[in-house]
């Protein structure tokens, strides 16, 4: 530490992403990555004449890379803010509506990050916990006079919120903000986007990384009433006007209008979710039915941080949380069909171990789902 | 505005980038691009297989492009900070170091970002007047508490301080952050690169978007002390992990490498900067000595303002600032040497029109660098 360092910073935890081992190769289901590539109409797009046209700086405003966002979920692009990844986009939320001091509401389980906002921005922030089934309970949140946040499917459970108390609780106190993370809606089909030009304390968030397979070109959006994107673009001209440069507006709007291969995607990615669950269940796992791209489970007879790191061992990696509540539990990303075979394999081997062969169904994967 | 803007952001002013209008091709030398293409090795490095990858998150931790960055400048991966943009890098270094009500210090005449970063980060900020000739005085600075900045070369004016005026002010307080904004220094050829890693209180930031010929890349990295870096890193994990894509850190990597490329293009554009500055001269234009890719002049016979304008409905972008020191004069980005006899012939042509032929020197501008 630097004796420069802001005294308010000094004792902060920084977000800490799911690891990246790089010692052999992986199948890595531990981050809520696709292993799908892009759409093949980004490929086109990052042309030779593209990576030319670097040279100059790209369009600070988004404009091209705004409309086709807007184009796709019928809204204009005054409603749209794109940003480098989900992440920066609420990054510039955060840093728009929120000063030191103010009060901001999440479920005590949902993604890690909006903690570390909080703490970043010195918010006063107060977790709500979540039923015993992992379920939000919307009317905990009905009468809060702070700003609320929460993933919606939540992570790392897979739970949904039904829309229509998402828009009682907006409607509820206009002076409120409420923040939706619907990073994995297009795998839950349900979302909020009409809520949100359509109510001026809505700010809806979507990523590129999950369902558009492009974690690594880490593009973000938010729509929400034209005041708050306009607001949320001055402080971007405030503090990085370029926040996304050419090429990836390139990829992300040759992304976006690909509607066709997201829903491809999106259908090979349920029904693996879905076929893999099946599995799970037969080898004696409790799963938590999930409207994402994971699933959320446990073994009566392994430890999850056991299973996690035997996995690990036979190069798979899952997401383990140490937190009290979650810590029982092993969250699995839902790649291809073959990745799951593969896993479904590798747990019903350590299983054997732990269990005895003759307790676990031997049936392989690919007879169920058929 | 909506209504839950923050109060201190209810008047700020954002940063207004050059213009990039499009409806006519123009030759833009408005914002300190270069009109070179990025490095052969950049096109290589954006294969299609790095695009496949795009499916999974870039190492927040950016290593391989840090360990990059250290190898050509001779520093450790530690003491490397990349990020998206050198307004991104500057951002966090603000973020980290600066509170609300500090003091910050720098000349009246320099990067206008600054400006805008201190009223983001509610600075206390006072602007030192450069001395009439545009040269910042090193001795106004010696004394003051308070953090400092400055862009070397100077922005607009392409003027240096000297590096051992900057080690002195460096030297003389241990306790007072200086941060030196390099974008400009490969056209110098003079560094701080080196004192940044001996003293604790020294940042030097630099970028990929001039000299590099990748502003729409938007690259940046800072040097300076391990504990700084540390610092920074910890901030930018708390506001945006993956703040560069996987795309990016590839061309970015394949271009820091490419030491022979900078250098050839950086030559090319200082003799095209030198030629072009005897070419204004001769045709009786006042033109501050500049040691960047840009030169900061004025005609007495022609209002700049005017001229800016005459030249854009010419299809030429240079910049005009509104501001009572600068406006007297206009700053004109260097692009290839075929650029620059256009932006010549355009200049000479206007000029006929407001002084008259018999005043200027009709030889063309390739009579002259031979």
């Amino acid at each position: 530490m630097s004796i420069f360092l802001v005294d308010e910073y000094k004792d902060m935890e920084p977000y800490l992403p799911g690891e990246q081992p790089k010692d052999k190769p992986y199948i890595k289901l531990n981050a809520n990555e696709s292993s799908m590539p892009p759409s093949p109409r980004v490929f086109e797009a990052i042309s030779k004449g593209e990576i030319w046209n670097m040279s100059y700086y790209a369009d600070p405003h988004c404009h091209e890379f705004r409309k086709a966002v807007a184009e796709v979920y019928g809204v204009t692009e005054a409603e749209v803010f794109v940003g480098n990844g989900a992440d920066e986009v609420l990054s510039f939320v955060l840093m728009s509506f929120f000063r030191r001091g103010m009060k901001i509401y999440f479920p005590d389980i949902t993604y890690g990050f909006y903690r570390t906002y909080a703490k970043t921005y010195g918010l006063d922030m107060e977790e709500i916990p979540v039923r015993d089934d992992f379920s939000i309970d919307i009317e905990d949140y009905m009468d809060l006079k702070g700003d609320i946040i929460f993933a919606n499917p939540n992570n790392p459970t897979g739970m949904t919120v039904p829309i229509a108390d998402i828009e009682r609780l907006v409607k509820a106190n206009p002076e409120r903000m409420v923040i939706i993370d619907e990073a994995y809606a297009d795998y839950s089909g349900e979302t909020c986007l009409p809520l949100a030009v359509k109510y001026p304390n809505l700010v809806v968030v979507r990523t590129f990384s999950k369902s558009r397979n492009m974690a690594g070109t880490h593009i973000g959006f938010a729509v929400a009433n034209r005041d708050i994107i306009e607001d949320m673009n001055k402080i971007k001209f405030s503090f990085n006007p370029f926040n996304l440069n050419s090429i990836t507006m390139a990829a992300g709007i040759a992304a976006v209008k690909d509607t066709w291969y997201l829903d491809s995607c999106v259908k090979k990615t349920v029904a693996a979710r879905e076929r893999f669950k099946a599995a799970l269940e037969r080898m004696g796992f409790h799963v938590i039915p999930s409207k994402a791209n994971f699933v959320f489970c446990y073994h009566d007879a392994i430890d999850s941080g056991e299973l996690c790191d035997r996995l690990k061992e036979e190069g798979i990696l899952t997401r383990h949380f140490a937190d009290e509540r979650l810590t029982k539990y092993l969250r699995i990303t839902i790649g291809t069909e073959q990745e799951m075979e593969v896993v479904e394999i590798a747990i019903r081997e350590i299983l054997k171990e732990a269990v005895g062969e003759e307790s676990i169904d031997m049936r392989l994967y690919e007879c169920v789902g058929a």
